[in-house]
C-alpha cells in the first residue's frame, strides 16, 4: 500500500539537508553513533535487532518522481537539492553490531560516516528499525529465559502496532529465542515457524464441543491440539478432549499432540488437566498455556508448579507493553575538518546522563578465558587496539578511582563493517542463524546480569584516551 | 518489501478454514463482532480508527501463486481448499463505526456476516488495524484535550513499532486531534501536515550556535523556528536566537516563528524564555516544547503556568506507552441454521466479564435534544428500532433495577454499511474530515466522561430483547 520508505523520514531531515546543501556543506564528512541510554524494564542488557530491515531500507533508498514532486510542492527546497535527491546514491560507511548480540547503554550499535546530508537522511528509519526490533528481541529474550527450557510461541499479531510490528516483531521475537509465531507471513518471509490450530470460534460453530474436537482430530490426526476452555476446562474441555483421543484419535493410530488453556488460573487448571491426561493414558499430551502472559507471570506459575510445556505469548510480547519504548538516539560525534582530521563533537545537556560520547569510536568485549563469560565492554577511539597479549586496566568512567586489571582474556570487536562507501559488504545471516548466535551470546552473560529485577550492572568502560578527550571537551565548554 | 498482506493472518485461521472446507461447512453463514473490553489508561471512551486500512486490506485480499505454493508446502491443506484461496472473492457484509467516533466497551465496532471461512480469514488484519489505530487515536485525543487549545505535533516516527506504526500512527494521531506530524510519508500519503525544522546535529555542525541560527534564518526566513537547548537554553540558546532575529531576520523584513525547547524543566525554561522574547520585542515568537511529554505532564506544566504555545509529543504518543495494548477481540455471535434463521452464540468464561453478547446486533446513540450531549448507547437486536417519537426506558444490564426513562432525545445508529455481499459501498472520508468529525463528536461527551482519572462511566445498555436472549443462553448453559 505504501510505495517506498525513503519518505519515512522526519521532515526536519529534509529542511536540514536542503540547508546544508545551500550552505555548501552537503559534502562535509560527519560521523554519527546510534546508541541507547537505558535497558527496557530495567533489565541487565538488550538484544540488538533490526539491522536487516535497516540494510534493506538503505539499499533501496531512492526518491521517485512523485516524491520529488511532493517535496517541490512545499516551495522551500532548491531545485539543485531536489536534483540531488533524484540522483541520490548512498556513499556512507556503516558499521553495526550484528543482530542477536547482547548490548548495553552508551555503546554505538550503528556508526555512520559520510556526507552530513546522507547521514541525516537515514536517521529516522535507522532509529525506527533498531528501536522497534531491539525492543521486541529484548522482551522476547526475557520471556524465553523465564520459561526455562519450555517453548515460547509468539501469538501477538492482532495486537501489534501495525503490519510491520507483526511481521518484524515475529522475526525479532524469534531472534530473542521464541520457537515460533502465529503470523503466517513471517514464516513465508523469514522462515520463522508459524503454528496454530483452532480458536474458540471453531468450537462454537459445532453443536457440541465434542463434535468440534472430533472433526478436528479426523482432519489433522498427526497434529491434534485442542483448545479446551470454551465452556469449562475441567468439567467439559479436558474430558471431551480425552474422549476424542480415546474414540477417534487412538483408533486411527495417532497420539494427541497437546491441549491449550486460554483462560482461568493456569497453575490450577494445568495441574488438574495434567493429572486427568496422565490417568487417561496420555502423559505425552503436552499442555500449552496462553492469556496475557509475560516473563513475570511465567516465572511465578512455574514456581507454583504449573504443569505447562509451552507458552503462547501475545500482546505483552508484541507491544513490550511493560516498557514499550526503546530509546535509541542518533548523535553527531565527529566532523571532518578542512585538514581531513575528524574533530570530535559533544552534545551537552543540563542532564549529565545525556552528555554524548565524542569521537569516531569502536567497542570491544572482553571474555574470561576460563569461564567464557563476558567481563566488560570497552569503548575506545576507532584506531586504538586492545591486545590479548597484555593485561588491560579497566576503570569506571564515573568513579575513575575504581580500577581493575584483567589478564587471561579473549577480546572481540563488537561491530562489523556493513557498507563501505555506500556498497553493501555484509551478508545478513538467516533469522534461525541469528537466533542460535543470540542464545550462545546470552550464555556468556553471568546469571546476575540476566536477573530481571535489579540486575548486576555490567561494566561498559572507556579507554583512557577517549575519557580524556570527552573531559577535555567538557572543560572547554564550561570554560566558554 | 512485503508483497501482500493477505498472509498477515494467524496460521490457525488457515487450519480452521481448511477444516470447515473439508467438513462441508465453509459456506455456513456466520456473524462476528469486533469489540473491546476496556478503555486504555482507564479513560472514559476510546476513539475508533483503522477502518481505512482494514478496508484497503479487504479490497486487496488475494492469494498469489507464491502464497499458495507456500501453503501447499505445509502438506496439511487440501487441493480444493487451495483452489478456493486462489480464486478467493470476498462475499461478506460488513458494518462498522466510522473512524473518529467515541466508542465504548462491549459495542460492536465492526460486524461481519458471511461464509464462516471468509469471516475468519480476515480476523487477524481486521483486529490489527482497528486495535493499533484506535489505540493511537485515543491516546492522541487525551493529549490534545490536555493541551487545551494549543497545537500538539506528533514527533514519534523514530520510536514507532515499525513503519506502519509511524505512517498510520501519524494518521491516527491526526484523527485524534494532533495538528501535524514529523513523518513526511504521512503527509504525502494522507495529507497529514508534516512539520519540522532542525535537530541538534544542525547546531553542532557549525562552529557556533549563533552561526547555525543565522544560516538557518537566511535559508528559511519565513519559517524561522530555532532549537535553543543544544548548549544552554537561557544563557546561550535564547540570547543567540534573539540576536539572530535582530541582526539577520528583522533586516530581511521577517518575524520569527518560534523557538523549541527539547530538554530541561519546560515550565521554568518556558517562563524565562517568554520573558526574554517579550522584552526583546518578539511577543509573537511562539514557544514549542518537546521531550517525553504526555497528557499528564502537559496538564501539569500548564497548571504551573508554563508559557508554551505548542507541544511536540513523540514516543509516549506513538507507542501509547502508558497502556500500549488496545484489546479488541473478534467473536462469533450468531450462525445461520438450515432454516435460514440466525442462531445466537455465546462464548462462556469463568470470568463473568468475558461472556460475550450473542445475536446479530446494532448500536444506537441517544443525544439530549437540548444540550446535544450524548446520554447513553443502547445495543439492540439488528431488527429492533428506537424511535425518537416515544420515551425510551434505559436499564443497567448488570443491575436491572436501575432504570431511567429518556424523552426529548435524538437517536443515531452508530454503525454504517461498508461492504455489501463483498462489494465496497462506503466512501472513506479524508483524514482531515475525520479529524473534524472526531472533534465534534468528542464535544458531545460530558466533561465528566472526558476526565483522565476515574471518569464517569457512560451508559452502554442492552435492549430488553437482547438482555433476555443473553440470559436465556446463560441459563441454558448452566442447566446443561
Amino acid at each position: 500500500m505504501v510505495k517506498n520508505l525513503s519518505m519515512l523520514t522526519d521532515f526536519y531531515e529534509f529542511t536540514m539537508a536542503n540547508g546544508f546543501f545551500e550552505s555548501k556543506m552537503a559534502d562535509k564528512i560527519a560521523c554519527f553513533d546510534l546508541f541507547f541510554r537505558k535497558v527496557p524494564d530495567n533489565g541487565g542488557f538488550a538484544i540488538m535487532a533490526g539491522l536487516k530491515q535497516a540494510i534493506d531500507y538503505i539499499n533501496d533508498l531512492h526518491f521517485s518522481d512523485e516524491d520529488i514532486e511532493y517535496l517541490k510542492s512545499k516551495n522551500i527546497f532548491s531545485q539543485e537539492f531536489l536534483d540531488y535527491l533524484k540522483n541520490f546514491k548512498f556513499q556512507c560507511d556503516v558499521w553495526a553490531v550484528p543482530e542477536g548480540t547482547p548490548v548495553f547503554p552508551k555503546e554505538p550499535l550503528v556508526t555512520v560516516r559520510g556526507p552530513i546530508i546522507q547521514c541525516i537522511l537515514i536517521e529516522t528509519m535507522l532509529l525506527l528499525c533498531i528501536n522497534h526490533q531491539s525492543l521486541i528481541a529484548t522482551k522476547a529474550n526475557r520471556i524465553v529465559r523465564a520459561a526455562q527450557d519450555r517453548a515460547v510461541l509468539e501469538f501477538g499479531a492482532r495486537r501489534a502496532h501495525g503490519t510491520d510490528a507483526a511481521i518484524y516483531g515475529a522475526r525479532s521475537a524469534y531472534i530473542g529465542g521464541c520457537a515460533g509465531t502465529s503470523c503466517t507471513l513471517s514464516d513465508e518471509e523469514f522462515s520463522v515457524p508459524a503454528l496454530g490450530t483452532m480458536a474458540h470460534s471453531w468450537i462454537q460453530m459445532f453443536d457440541s464441543e465434542y463434535e468440534a474436537f472430533c472433526t478436528y482430530a479426523k482432519q489433522y490426526p498427526n497434529n491434534c491440539s485442542l483448545l479446551v476452555d470454551t465452556y469449562n476446562t475441567i468439567k467439559s474441555g479436558v474430558p471431551n478432549a480425552i474422549k476424542c483421543f480415546d474414540e477417534v484419535l487412538s483408533p486411527m493410530g495417532y497420539r494427541p499432540k497437546s491441549i491449550r488453556i486460554d483462560s482461568g488460573d493456569i497453575t490450577y487448571l494445568s495441574k488438574h488437566a495434567r493429572r486427568m491426561l496422565d490417568e487417561a493414558g496420555y502423559p505425552d499430551c503436552k499442555i500449552i498455556a496462553s492469556n496475557s502472559l509475560d516473563e513475570y507471570i511465567i516465572r511465578d506459575v512455574l514456581l507454583e508448579g504449573a504443569k505447562i510445556d509451552s507458552f503462547g505469548v501475545g500482546e505483552r510480547l508484541i507491544t513490550a507493553s511493560s516498557d514499550a519504548v526503546f530509546g535509541g538516539v542518533y548523535k553527531l560525534c565527529a566532523v571532518m575538518g578542512d585538514d581531513g582530521e575528524l574533530i570530535p563533537k559533544v552534545k551537552f545537556s543540563d542532564n549529565v546522563g545525556k552528555i554524548t560520547l565524542p569521537c569516531f569510536k569502536r567497542t570491544w568485549r572482553l571474555f574470561d578465558k576460563q569461564s567464557g563469560k563476558a567481563i566488560a565492554d570497552v569503548i575506545t577511539m576507532h584506531d586504538e587496539r586492545i591486545s590479548e597479549a597484555e593485561p588491560y586496566e579497566l576503570f569506571d568512567p564515573d568513579h575513575t578511582w575504581k580500577r581493575k586489571t584483567v589478564t587471561d582474556f579473549i577480546v572481540r570487536k563488537l561491530s562489523v563493517p556493513i557498507f563501505e562507501k555506500g556498497k553493501l559488504i555484509y551478508n545478513c545471516p538467516t533469522a534461525a542463524e541469528i537466533r542460535r548466535y543470540c542464545k550462545e551470546q546470552v550464555e556468556t552473560m553471568w546469571a546476575e546480569v540476566q536477573r530481571f529485577e535489579n540486575p548486576h550492572k555490567y561494566y561498559v568502560d572507556l579507554s583512557q584516551k577517549l575519557w580524556d578527550e570527552q573531559h577535555r571537551l567538557i572543560s572547554e565548554h564550561i570554560g566558554r
